[in-house]
């Protein structure tokens, strides 16, 4: 893509009603721009980030045996009367009349709906376990949304389903999606951490925020150093056994990881002193097991192998996509900009010109994005060497194509590595082999 | 995919609240479920076909030189206010108040909204033209939603959206959007004949509406036979070479063809009487030239060469994706079902298993399942084969495999093919190769 042609509204000013880092970020990289209070429009780069990372999302959710469906984002008032949650839920919930005077929310979260569609297509044991999933925005009225993405009312969420004959068979889900979590966060170049999490009346210990550990993160949490290096979901752990899975929930659970709200000193204690960490993390997921909750307040069941009704079994399962690409910005960044981990990177690579309208810089930059294609940002824009510096650290593409008159001259670019600041002079094709490994 | 575990609840009888094929095909074959009036569930089936369709309209754009952004669905009135389309919009546009009273709604398009964010982001002519589209939901009230996907409330559509310093400008970004919606038709397998449309006001010959020709479509339609035959947009013509987008356009643009709306009984007369076909047709696409309409009344205008201020001159071009789902079943069904066209078809091929349980055939159904990957759907239900043969034929998978004892024991099976009806009988590899084709 070329820059001079492209929706990428870079900002030298930093702007005023950003708080926090990511939020800075985010509108510096021109990759969003707010439209109303904590509503945003993702432009060209933004939207790439964020594609990435609900393609990563999608196809670890589908390799752990997940359906992909698309429920409505418009809801009927109704349907939450039947779980008792409309008039539980609060001023959250952005409540609409249509034409008709029908009484309607934006969806905040589909139990409701889900359950219902279940409820409607499926009857017997046979047709269980199943789990569902799907990315859709999704609206919460938040009182005083801030921090750009990471509190905005009008968020892209993954939010899953799994639906079990019994207990055992939603504990067996539970851990396949803890699985497939760690294995989601660990493709997004980030560290997160299963923390114990409040489940409510249920019980148990079927629940776990996953939080990523940042500075400017919400909750203070307290974790066993061992999680900074052990193996986060490798691809040696299968889903079709239940004893990987079984081991891997072991790991996890067994090590200490509580953000404030769930700390418990006795347990803190007994963790070694060397291997206490204390920090912040921003939640960027949650999941939960809530048994029968919904299938039998909207009298969903499904006929046994004796005849019996059986209520199923229920968990969900949240990923919160936009609110990641700010959580992950504050995870990786440094004072001049964006560091983006290659796999969620809106380009791969910046080609700079810096010497725009020099015959020689000009080909040889050309020829660069010719062969680098859709993963590359071409900036061909008539500016100042220190600009483009700027902007391409701002940007934070992993790797930065610098080409000057000299070294075109003799077909050398210059590759910087964005995150280790690495410098190396290359010729063409060993600069293109270096970025495209 | 297993359909034994899957969400893909097929029906045997015809929803009564159906009044049409494709919207009592998309409930029968277990796309879709209404959630609300005119508001649907996209089931795992429905899913990929959606998806399947947006991707196929996102690469055609990307290649036109669209930029992908995505902007929310809940905007501001105010916004509306600016270009006088609040109040003129009608009990169509759901309104919405927030917590803190504001007023808000849910877009019904985008007009608005880009202009701003180009009025905020773009400031010189060096930095036109530029042309963006995103693919959302948006939600139009309409006041009786019926016909399934086709007449719904909430809809999934790509609009997009051009930015010109002139007139001249403009006009090429309306050729190129027409070849690419061409190219867009053909590759989702059907075949769409671009009819001139109203203009408004502002005159001239650059609005089209694409239509999809179907017994069940809500407009009558008038066009010169050379449709069915030319070609519509092939891979010979370069987005580059403006020669290329001139000759297009004046072919599809100098044969006739015009909605009842719009038809002109003396140039009728001018076709030769053998050429002229009447039917019906389904929109699923419009594009539309406007000139400087929203860029005027909401201030956006870029600094020209010379100083001088410039208000851009736009388009608007939208295709509706939830809409060509009921769209193309229209233009593709029999009394047995769906006839997907295979680029669009939620699994290439289905793997039906006539004798659930006996080693042999079960093995060969997993292998060539295995092989398939996740492109097949494998009924492994313990069914009759009747119910298999009727459930494929109503979902529409381009190819089946029948796998039954005798012809396992061979290693053969039976291909058909669903929209020509052929059978064949061949060893699993042949098979195979048949269908990956």
């Amino acid at each position: 893509m070329r820059l001079s042609r492209s929706l990428i509204p870079t900002l030298k000013e930093t702007p005023a009603e950003a708080q926090i880092v990511s939020h800075r970020l985010m509108l510096r990289a021109g990759l969003i721009r707010q439209q109303s209070a904590g509503i945003y429009a993702w432009l060209p780069a933004g939207q790439r980030v964020l594609r990435n990372i609900a393609n990563i999302v999608r196809e670890e959710q589908d390799r752990a045996g997940a359906q992909e469906i698309l429920m409505p984002t418009i809801q009927a008032a109704d349907l939450w009367r039947e779980s008792g949650r409309y008039d539980a839920y609060g001023p959250e919930m952005l409540r609409i009349r249509d034409r008709h005077d029908r009484e309607m929310l934006y969806g905040p979260t589909n139990e409701e709906m889900l359950t219902a569609i279940m409820r409607d297509s499926v009857q017997s044991y046979r047709d269980l376990p199943q789990m569902l999933y799907h990315i859709q925005w999704k609206f919460r009225d938040e009182v005083r949304p801030r921090f750009g993405v990471l509190r905005g009312r009008e968020f892209l969420m993954k939010d899953g389903y799994s639906f079990d004959l019994d207990y055992a068979g939603a504990v067996a889900s539970y851990r396949r999606m803890l699985l497939a979590y760690m294995r989601t966060f660990r493709r997004l170049g980030v560290r997160a951490i299963p923390m114990r999490a409040d489940t409510g009346p249920i019980g148990g210990d079927l629940s776990h925020e996953f939080h990523i550990l940042a500075p400017n993160g919400e909750s203070g949490v307290f974790y066993d150093n061992a999680f900074e290096t052990i193996g986060l979901g490798d691809d040696t752990l299968s889903y079709d056994n239940q004893a990987d899975l079984n081991a891997f929930f072991e790991q996890m659970t067994s090590l200490y990881a509580a953000t404030d709200e769930k700390h418990d000193t006795e347990a803190w204690n007994n963790v070694p002193a060397q291997s206490r960490r204390e920090g912040r993390g921003i939640e960027v997921g949650q999941i939960f097991y809530f048994g029968t909750k919904y299938s039998e307040a909207m009298g969903f069941s499904v006929v046994g192998p004796d005849g019996s009704k059986i209520h199923p079994e229920m968990g969900s399962y949240g990923i919160g996509v936009s609110r990641l690409t700010g959580a992950i910005i504050e995870a990786s960044h440094d004072d001049a900009g964006i560091i983006w981990p290659a796999s969620i990177a809106p380009f791969r690579t910046a080609i700079l010109n810096l010497r725009q309208g020099d015959a020689i810089t000009d080909t040889l930059c050309e020829s660069l994005h010719e062969k680098l294609g859709d993963a590359a940002l071409y900036d061909d824009r008539p500016a100042r060497a220190g600009e483009k510096f700027a902007d391409a650290d701002l940007m934070g593409h992993p790797w930065q194509l610098i080409v000057g008159p000299r070294g075109a001259a003799n077909n050398q670019v210059e590759v910087k590595n964005r995150r280790s600041g690495e410098r190396t002079e290359l010729s063409a094709d060993d600069a293109l082999t270096k970025v495209l490994g």
